[in-house]
């Protein structure tokens, strides 16, 4: 796999929830790239830390705003297993994230369930790419639920 | 003021608020009361933790779960100066918050602008409260901007 292709990053994404999984926690899994390299790694880690807001997303996000001492990274995009909820969207648009590129879609939670069709939670330059890999991102999660009935 | 009314604890946010301005963050402050006790604060952190995701909820919030070990608030009260964004909205959530008191409206960024009427983002059972104080926080934040200019 070419790594500069969206699928080679969302395998990356697909690695960090899949120590999500291993942990017990929700299999979500996100990864920050910047010129082609990844500049931050998370992956949901709510009962771990026993904190409902330590979503892959925000992991990854503070981690990348920690390691280039920004707040923004228009520049960057974040490569997430599933689509994001309310509270990521909204860390996505503060952070002014260039791209969003997600894999599974979430019906139940999903930021696409609750927002006003013409009013995108995102910042307006932030592209949104959906689907990559969605297979092996839905599979995931419902293994991980299927296991838990 | 007594200390059980939600104007006490709102003034408790304004203080914290206070901080927020006086450090040049905008100013937007919270607290978290469970039992008539107030059980963490936060205000608005953004430029000290170059962290987009670090408003004064999410500390608050986080403050929280960590003094209580526990990821859900049920019992719990968030006051809050100015109605909560998407980011907070979300966080606010999974957090299963007993009861949001607001006081400033956010007209921009707050979570009425963006949210489908039928789909609240909250909990079913969180009960919001707004416009506590509202001209006491309306005010600092105009203030704040104001001085920007």
């Amino acid at each position: 796999m070419h790594p500069e292709t969206h699928e080679y990053y969302m395998q990356q994404a697909l690695k960090e929830a899949q120590l999500a999984f291993e942990a017990d926690e929700v299999p979500v899994g996100a990864v920050v790239v910047l010129n082609n390299k990844i500049i931050s790694r998370g992956h949901n880690q709510v009962e771990l830390l026993n904190d409902s807001t330590a979503h892959a997303e925000i992991l990854a996000l503070t981690s990348a705003y920690s390691s280039l001492g920004s707040k923004y990274l228009p520049e960057a995009t974040l490569y997430v297993t599933l689509e994001p909820c309310l509270m990521c969207s909204g860390a996505l648009y503060w952070g002014k994230i260039g791209c969003i590129v997600y894999g599974a879609s979430d019906e139940k939670n999903g930021f696409r369930k609750h927002i006003k069709a013409e009013q995108s939670p995102f910042h307006p330059k932030t592209e949104i790419i959906s689907g990559i890999l969605q297979d092996e991102c839905t599979w995931l999660m419902r293994n991980f639920f299927q296991l838990k009935r």
